[in-house]
Formats: C-alpha cells, sequence, structure tokens
C-alpha cells in the first residue's frame, strides 16, 4: 500500500493497493475504503488500474487529520492508516457548486462564472497536438471544457483516436469522409470489444488530462455518452453502461474540477430511454460521493432538467430563451451550444465571431452563460480537436468575462425585458439595491441614443460599453431622467452603477 | 345627377347627385344604389361629400352593359341610368385576392406578390412631402403601404397633421417632444369634436392618395384604427366608431387597391374589446360589397387569425416563426413589422440593412412575406411621414422581388427545414415537380459549401445568390451528390431549377 501522508484538502489522496488477480478485476466491488475525520466520513469504491495493481482515490473537504481503512476480495487482509488534508494553495478553490440558485461559487466561497468551450476529443490526439491545445486554453478566457471520454466519430472525424477504451480491435473505419458519415454508424461492422476489460491506460491519460485542465483553473466537463460512434460504445447493454458509470466514477470523481456531462445530444441517442438515463444518474449519484455537478445535454428537445439529480440546464439553443428556462427550472442555465464560430457547411459550425459574441452577451444579460466553439474547415477543428483558435469571438469573450467579474457577486439575473433589449442586474437583491448596477445590452440593434430613468435618489456612474472592439467609455455622472448618445452601431452596452 | 358613360373594369363609377339638406348629412343610410349587369347585381350605400353634394361609388368586375337605380330620403325621386365597363387598361389587373390559400394574386390572374412598407401618416403630411413620398415610392420595390386614416401622435410625430377628420378643434398638443410622448394620449384635455360631422376634404383628400397609390401600382392597405392619439380618435364611443366604418367603406369601398386593415396594434388600444373588433368586421363586411382583404395586425399576443373575415395574417413579429402560423391558420403570412431599419432609440426601429433584408428572405423563404419600414432619426421619418428612403435595404428587397417574380407562379412554401436552413419550393406541388426549384437561403450562416443531393433522374442548374451584394452567378449543372463551393460569407442563397 502507497500514499502520501500530507495532501490538500480538495486535492486527491490516493491509495496503491497490491492485490489478487481474478477473473473480473474491474469491477469496483473489488476494494473499498472508508474515510473519516472530524468533519466527513465516506466509503468510497476503489477500481482496478492494471497489473495487481487496485487503487483508491479520495477527496477531503476538510484541512484536519483523516483515518482510512481499506477492505476488499483482492486484499490478503484490510489495511489502514492516517493523513493529512492541509490548507489549500493559492489556486485551490475547490470543488464548483451551485451557490444560489442559477449561479456558481467554488467551495471556498469565490464565485464561478463558466466560461466554456466544447474540444469533444481533444484528449484523444496526438501528444502534440494535446500540448498545443492546453497551451491555446491557457491564453484563452476559458474555464470549463466540454469532452468525451468515448472517441467521436463524425464529418472531419475520421482518423483514429490514440487508443480505445476497452481491450479488443477497431472497425477499419469504413468509408467516413470528412464530408460524409452516411451508413457509418455504432452497428458498423468489424469492431471487436471485451466491454468486461477496461484498458487502465486509456483511463489514466485522461486523468491526466483533467489534471492539466485543473492546474488551468479548467473545469472538466466531460461527456458519458454520445452519439457520434463507429466503435459501438454507444450500443453497449444496459449492464456494460453500468459497469462503465461505475468504474468512471471510481477512477474521476475526486477529482475537483470534474462535471458529468451524461450526454452529448441524449435525444440523438437512439438506443438509449429515458428509463436509461435516469438508472445512469442514478447510479452516478451513488458512486459519486461528491456530488459532483451533473447535467444531460439535448440535440432537440430537452431532458427534464426539473428531474432533482439534474444540477443546471445544458442546453443547446440560442440563448434567446434563458430567462424562461431559469422560470422553468430554477436551476443556472449554460447554454453549451449555442451554434460556433466557423465555416463549414453546418449551421451549428458556421456563425460569425461577432453573432458568437452576442450570444454570449445574450445569455448573460438574461442570467444565464453561453458557450463557445470553434469550426473553421482545416486539418483540426478545435470544436472536436482542440489546436489553435483562429476566430476572433475569443478576444471578445475574455472581454465579457472581465465585465462580468467586474460586477457585484453573485451573478446577474435579468430585468423587465421590453421588445428585444435586455438589461442585467445583481441576483442578489440587497447588491441590486445597494450597487444600482445595470448592465444595458443592445445587440443587433443600433440606437443612437437612449433614455434612462433612475430615479432621483442617487448619481450614477455611466459608462459606454462596445463589446466587439472592447472599449469602455466612461459617459459621465447623471441622476434622474437623462439621455445618454451611442454610436448607433450594433453591439453595444451601457454599464451603469451608483456613484 | 353626374355620372361617366364608359369605366373600366375594376375602375370606380360614380355617381354623383344633388340631394337635400338634412340634420344629419353622414349616415349612410340616405342614399344607395343597385346596379346590375349579366354577371352580378349589387347594392351600395352612398356617402354625404359636403354642400348638397351625395355620391355613390361602385367597381364593376365585368365588362359589359350595367344598369343602376338610385334611390333615398334626401332625394326628390329615384334616378337611374346604365354605363358601359369596359376591358380594362394595361396597368389595370384588378383588386387582389388570396389565391391559392397562402398567397395572392390580382383578380386577373397575375400573381401578385406583396412587398410592403410602412409611412403611417405620410398622406397627412404637406402637399410637398406627399409628392416626395410618390416619387419614392415610384423608384422603390414596394407594392403595398400601410398607413392610417386618423393622425398619429407619438416620438417623431409631435406636429399636426395637414387636417383632422371631423368638424372641431384640437387640443393645442401639450408637452409632446420627439423623444417623450408621456402624459399624451386620448384622453388629452381641449379636443372638441362632433363625431357625427366629417370634414368630406379629408377623406376626399385620402381618395386622392389612395388613387396616386393605384398609379404606381401600389395597394393601400389602410389602417383604421391605431393606439397612438393625442386628439381621442382612438376612444370614441362604439356608435360614433360604427358610423365611421359605414361612411368610410361607402367612401373607399370601391378603390380596388383598398386593403382593410383594421389596427395597427389593436392590442395596444385598450379602449376596445374582441367584442367591439368583430363587430367593426361585421360592419366592414357588410358594407363593402366587394369582400376587400382584411386582417388585423398585432402588438404583442396576435389577433385569432382564424376567424373567417381575416383573409391574411398581418404579423408583427421576427419572421422564424412564419412556417408555424401558416399551419395555424391556413392564411397568407404578411409579416407587416418585423423591425425596421433604422437608429432611433426603439428596437424596433434600430436594426441594420442587413439585418432586415436578412428578415425579407426568411420570411420568403418559410411562404411568407416581410414588410419594411425605415427609421433614421432625422425630420421626416420614413416610417411614419415618407419623404425619402435613406436606407440600404430597399435595393435589396428590390433583388429580391426579381429573385421571387422569376420563380414557378404561385408563391413559395418551406420544404423540410434542418437547423436554421431554410429552403423554399414552389407552393404548387404539380410545378414543383415540373420546376424542380429550389431557394435555399443561409442568412447569418456561412458555409464555405454545401453538398446536395438532387436525385439522378434530372440534371439541375445551380446558381449562388448574394442576397447582400445583389450578384447571381452560374455554378454550373449537376446531377446527384454534388458539392457547391460558397464564399463563407453571410446572406448567401443558392436557386437550383430542373436544367
Amino acid at each position: 500500500m502507497k500514499y502520501t501522508e500530507r495532501v490538500e484538502k480538495w486535492g486527491v489522496f490516493e491509495l496503491c493497493c497490491t492485490g489478487k488477480a481474478v477473473a473480473d478485476p474491474f469491477a469496483v466491488s473489488h476494494i473499498r475504503a472508508t474515510f473519516s475525520s472530524a468533519h466527513e466520513r465516506k466509503t468510497v469504491s476503489g477500481f482496478y488500474d492494471g497489473g495487481r495493481v487496485y487503487k483508491v482515490r479520495f477527496m477531503p473537504s476538510f484541512a484536519e487529520e483523516y483515518r482510512f481503512s481499506v477492505e476488499g476480495d483482492v486484499l490478503d487482509a484490510p489495511l489502514s492508516g492516517t493523513f493529512a488534508a492541509v490548507e489549500p494553495s493559492a489556486g485551490n478553490h475547490g470543488p464548483v457548486g451551485v451557490r444560489n440558485r442559477f449561479h456558481f461559487a467554488y467551495a471556498d466561497g469565490m464565485p464561478y462564472f463558466p466560461i466554456g468551450t466544447t474540444c469533444y476529443v481533444w484528449e484523444l490526439q496526438s501528444d502534440e497536438l494535446i500540448a498545443r491545445t492546453l497551451k491555446t486554453l491557457k491564453a484563452s478566457p476559458f474555464n470549463k471544457l466540454r469532452f468525451c471520454v468515448f472517441p467521436k466519430s463524425y464529418c472531419y472525424n475520421a482518423r483514429e483516436p490514440r487508443a480505445y477504451p476497452y481491450e479488443g480491435t477497431p472497425t477499419d473505419g469504413g468509408n467516413v469522409t470528412e464530408d460524409n458519415v452516411e451508413g457509418l454508424g455504432p452497428d458498423t461492422p468489424g469492431n471487436q470489444w471485451d466491454f468486461s476489460r477496461f484498458d487502465p491506460a486509456y483511463f489514466r491519460h485522461i486523468e491526466g488530462c483533467i489534471l492539466k485542465l485543473q492546474g488551468l483553473g479548467i473545469e472538466a466537463d466531460l461527456i458519458l455518452f454520445h452519439p457520434y460512434d463507429r466503435w459501438g460504445f454507444s450500443t453497449m447493454t444496459r449492464e456494460q453502461n453500468e459497469f462503465y458509470l461505475k468504474y468512471v466514477c471510481a477512477r474521476f470523481a475526486a477529482y475537483r474540477n470534474l462535471w458529468w456531462a451524461f450526454a452529448n445530444e441524449y435525444d440523438f441517442i437512439k438506443s438509449k430511454t429515458t428509463e436509461d438515463w435516469e438508472r445512469f444518474a442514478q447510479i452516478v449519484v451513488e458512486n459519486d460521493p461528491y456530488g459532483r455537478l451533473r447535467s444531460i445535454h439535448n440535440g432537440g428537445p430537452f431532458y427534464d432538467h426539473s428531474r432533482p439529480w439534474v444540477t443546471h440546464c445544458s442546453i443547446q439553443r440560442p440563448p434567446e430563451g434563458t430567462a424562461d428556462w431559469r422560470q422553468a427550472y430554477g436551476k443556472p442555465v449554460v447554454l453549451d451550444e449555442m451554434q460556433y464560430e466557423g465555416n463549414i457547411q453546418f449551421a451549428w459550425g458556421n456563425i460569425s465571431a461577432q453573432e458568437l459574441t452576442r450570444r454570449f452577451w445574450e445569455a448573460l444579460c438574461r442570467g444565464g452563460y453561453g458557450g463557445h466553439g470553434e469550426t473553421y474547415v482545416g486539418e483540426d477543428l478545435w470544436w472536436s480537436h482542440g489546436g489553435e483558435l483562429k476566430g476572433e469571438s475569443p478576444a471578445r469573450i475574455a472581454f465579457m468575462r472581465k465585465v462580468l467579474e467586474e460586477a457585484p457577486a453573485g451573478g446577474l439575473k435579468p430585468k423587465g425585458m421590453a421588445w428585444d433589449d435586455v438589461c442585467a442586474v445583481p441576483e442578489d437583491e440587497a447588491l441590486e439595491r445597494e450597487s444600482g448596477y445595470h448592465l444595458f445590452y443592445y445587440g443587433i440593434h443600433r440606437p443612437t441614443f437612449r433614455w434612462f430613468d433612475m430615479g432621483n435618489e442617487d448619481d450614477y456612474d455611466v459608462e459606454i460599453l462596445d463589446t466587439w472592439n472592447m472599449t469602455v467609455r466612461f459617459a459621465g455622472r447623471f441622476r434622474g431622467r437623462f439621455r445618454i448618445e451611442l454610436p448607433g452601431r450594433e453591439y453595444m452596452a451601457v454599464r451603469m452603477r451608483k456613484a
């Protein structure tokens, strides 16, 4: 048994045990450990990591002494020990959770505003490409990355992944081309997999990627199932799926930056029913001792986000309905797919940087959070492979993120919206009153002036934001009814605060 | 009794009688005439036109001999006579009606594609400004004009109209300013009107304007009621409204280019109920012997366009719902207000020319018809006053009109729409099959190429349309599955026809 005797609060304590060889080593029932401290007590399953190695991972939530005991039929005898969880280092704010119904915060109380992007299978590319992706992410505004456990087969996704999650051999890839995947799907012949035997190296590699993201302050929004498949990973049996879910829970749940995204486009996975998804959710709820964030992303119709296990709405749709979805579900609204900046053949992947930036602002001012993706024709498309960003929206999204971070804490909510104008104020009513913060956003509208009536009680400092050109200009201090001149261009905003 | 002995089919035959002075001359019950020919027989009410003059107007629908007889309590004795309705001259195609459920045609069978604009009170401006408006219209693509019988009081509408519809004196205008009409409304004090006495000159002037439009091939979409009022014309009693409706029917119904728009923004006229609108409709149906087109325009929620008297949906909304509204109401969908090109303070009046043009194309490709308006800050705003057009959308709308006129007859309908892509094909299924006409429109989307599969039976001639730069480029002749390269810009369309 190996382990480190000191670990940060919200870090990962890992037990590494040598165990017996068994016929079905990947069943998580072979090893489990109980951790206890003054403030918590958790029993977690371990997992088989190849050779004769069994591991148990645990995230302590308190900076204090922990005791643990390990048992399991692969061990000769129960084991036990202690370790110290110490205060977190500077970049460690703990896991993200839902803070005030519609917004998120880290466990240490620091607000977390999701500014997500999507690179579906970036971690299954070459080391060189992965390194480039991480370098790009480091310089980007993004603090959440959506990606899949399973490889992706689709237009622009013809090449094989770097490895496979199961022992076996894949189909030869059939006739997939960059333009056309007709006739390809999970029933493509030629796959030979042993769904009872994972390749531990595959999952170890993903863990490395999750930790690299953690080092960059990026949440790993890990997609458990998706429909774009020529290997049969989307049509495993119910038992195989449950086996898989327990294994990934045992391996991944301890990482504080992990989120569970049950599906990309659950409704496009025709082999699974609502009953399946509910059962999957139950398994993850039971096998994730930390209650990581959980969502399920639609292609067409939404999943029922009011289900208790859904922590936030992960939505594919333009942002104009954000306020309605907040009301309908009473949960944070994250628009993980609002169409992507790019120029490929599909409508979902060929909007302009201006339009994607606009959608981010619309989501923000309606009390939600947009998501980015990029699909410019080329060898590697950011949306799937990572690499470098070619687009013009990330710089504007960074500008928006700064505006959001300068707002009163706790996120924004939409204020009475007339026509297409939107206005955001602090979610917290006390902060709203105290700050007088208002963020008006005009999107495609081009007023040359606007009248405001802020009442006669307070002075307001008024700034004009050009969200495309990324400028902030102080317009003056006003009270009562006043007129602000604007440039008659698209993508302008007005920010006000009590002086 | 004066009248012309020869009149064009679909022209106006006007009887002018000298009658007795009566206490309530404007009641249309004082004079009526019956017209009969081999193919039709109609009895129509006349109207008082000032002095001792009573008039009766009639539109013959057949080129043949007509007999008429006039009677009424203001006449000493019944009168009668005959006239000849002759074949229409070149520009006279008769009144527009609904042709094939979702589209319009003139009475002679020529298709009519509404390409409307709005100048709410252009006819109540100075002669000089009216002349400029007509000159602008003549050079424009527009063939329908929405405007009001009653004057308008609103932002940018502070000045008094050239005249008033009733005998009396108006309010002094109160504190209306270009930016602010708060506190102004139909209950503004100081108005003194005799709602039983119209000013015939006011209505005669409007008739002149209707005829000027007719001369330009423009339909007069005449708005009977609207909410933007400081004179009390929007809050007359039920009896006064009925009196008014019968009078305008008697005066205007015979003009073949007249459409009845019961309201601009019926739901913003708080003084009127659904019962009122239904009663108004009944009066117009009973008093308009020609069954002119009838609509009622919303501000927020739609009126129930499935009501039998509604001939087409006049809608204020962006065009994305067009296909749904076609299905819901089974009638032509005319998007008379989709927001206007301009730069005023309001969201409804400050979209770009690109965006308004895009909305026209979206409406077209979803089986409906867009409407134009222009609101650039200045002395005269086209949307209300007419004058000159400053914007860039009319030229693009003219290009779209040409594309529409080059399509197979009978209008377009939407074909299976995936994501945000739209494709229009001929409404008529036989024409659809025969022509193979497809109009794909990409809007804000920017594909650099598209794949098509048109089947192996026919060759297709493919053209690439740049709807903003107004160009058509032949891309080649193709069959089966083929790829078309596109420029990766917004606002592109692809047109195909069987070779």
